[in-house]
């Protein structure tokens, strides 16, 4: 199995999928996870990369979101548990590596790519052909291929961390989803004892609740999102908008 | 094969492939209906399950709008001909089940979920595992699920019905489509000796055609859409702003 | 292998995929190309296709940009060196056919569609079936098929033609895809002398670039997109704004 994930809208993923289903003898099944990231948004790529490849079983993950691409940004193969990842070295493959190898060391290992057919689009010329490769070989067999090496060190991701007091939470927006829910960085075990009441954020009180529908249609509230985090929600409605708030402001979450 | 149907847009859907495939051990072909249903509009969804599910051969189609997910709105397993549809008890599944029964009877059954790993996402954390079982076990075997029992009875829905009367008919707009045609809930048989002419639509005189280019680049057309039913449309434009109309209002059709 | 492209959006495409899957015995792998491309324009269909269908190993390709349906327009399924191409008669499919033929000769059948269950969808109804026709019965194998028998003549389709002297091209936007880049039809090699100096672009000097990232975020640069035409760009913004340019447009390319 390979799955694709891009920024690269459509139809530039189509390339990539027959490149890879030309070169993948094994006829593997492509899965695409998504092609509208945040475009040329390493951050965003790598929250959502983060959440969603944890619940495949073993597969090759292709991901282009690339905005250094034909410059000399390394171009990278990585062993990440029974996952293997392939992608630029600008951080967007880190947090999911992190996960999917629960605490195992990564394997990095880099791509040749300087005589790619094209400089603009290394996920069609350098990224699928290379996926496939891997795929091919096995993701326990990254040492074996050709034009690969292992890498001196890759360009490192994190995200911010919270500032977590006894009773106050500091944190920002991560990223804003397609339903407009603003989701934070704060875990959502700050909230733990308090469904059904309330919480200040931002200074305006709020309330806490297991899921949308908990409040009326149009009405505000905090709730812990299926990623984990506390997320700044509207019932039906578009959080972000109602809060005020977008990627990278602050959220200060008050229990008193 | 499992069909997936949503309305989260995306990288959501993602995560509920890649639970399918975590969960399916008889690696199931999986086919994308829509991601971009509107937003927690279960009669959208309806209209669309019961045009487009239909033409597939026999499959489990798991069905995610759910504007009450993490309430006690029930979650279920329902089988219709040699079809399951897997998704939240608020009547979008209704429609396409009767039509894919074919006037047999349709088996409900009601899937534990109390436990369920979020209470924001039951697509990835109820529904989509169960879709995986009903695959494995088979859809004629929903009784033998493990968290399932036969539900005491299921939310309906229905359309709302056209009054039909020699020389007119009254009915509403159900959808629109994402070319702007503007889909009612008045038969076609409507129209059957009226091609080439014209009928009066909200009262003004509209030319009634077999398809689109039969009058000229940005004109206004009456035609019997591919679901069977009367559409409001433009050539190569947008019915439903030609027409100054929207889902919900009245259209009163006159042969006159 | 059958490949699906169209301009229908969503969920149109779905319908044609439980088609396809109903009369393909074979149980054939779907690949979606896109189902967005621009409404009911020939032009950037047959660009898109040429640019992406022949990365692809031996395939059926099915697609529907249709501005005709339910028109006299025929339907055509077309033999083009290891791919058949099933659509209509409106030119959409001739620039990918020749390239993938590569020389060779083209076969083209006519399809009838006198008997299709709708006039606006014949997607579903005409094009659908006829390409799990031609799967089911081999790509080298059309002149077989029911209901096809050799077209009397197609429907032509050239691109402009840029005009190229010694240090001076003329040409023009042909298409601008999703991150905003213009893509004229003057081809690249124009610019092989002339990474990292400059170009005179409609009367501005511009920088020449093999890639994006060359030039500051929000600088325009002009560059050989993965097409193999000159592009014009801007670094992590919208090509076609910050020039002003749109598809039809001319564009004036001077070396001096």
């Amino acid at each position: 199995m390979i799955t694709l994930s891009s920024d690269f809208g459509s139809p530039y993923p189509a390339a990539m999928k027959g490149v890879l289903l030309a070169n993948a003898d094994s006829d593997p099944r492509l899965v695409d996870i998504a092609h509208d990231f945040p475009r040329q948004n390493v951050r965003a790529g790598a929250f959502w990369l983060r959440e969603v490849l944890p619940y495949f079983p073993s597969a090759v993950h292709l991901v282009v979101i690339d905005p250094g691409v034909g410059t000399d940004r390394a171009a990278l193969a990585v062993r990440a548990g029974d996952h293997a990842l392939v992608g630029p070295d600008n951080g967007v493959l880190v947090p999911v590596a992190r996960r999917l190898a629960g605490g195992d060391d990564i394997e990095a290992f880099e791509i040749e790519d300087d005589d790619a057919e094209s400089s603009t689009f290394h996920g069609r010329d350098v990224f699928a052909p290379a996926a496939a490769a891997v795929h091919e070989a096995g993701i326990d067999r990254l040492e074996t291929l050709d034009r690969c090496s292992p890498a001196d060190g890759i360009v490192d991701f994190e995200f911010p961390e919270p500032a977590l007091a006894e009773d106050t939470a500091m944190g920002e927006i991560l990223v804003v989803d397609g339903f407009g829910n603003a989701i934070t960085n704060i875990p959502g075990s700050v909230l733990d004892d308090r469904f059904g009441e309330t919480v200040e954020l931002n200074g305006e009180s709020v309330p806490v609740e297991r899921s949308y529908a908990h409040v009326e249609t149009g009405e505000q509230l905090v709730t812990v999102g299926s990623h984990g985090n506390v997320e700044l929600a509207v019932n039906q409605g578009r959080g972000e908008r109602a809060f005020g708030i977008a990627v990278g402001d602050s959220v200060r979450l008050s229990r008193n």
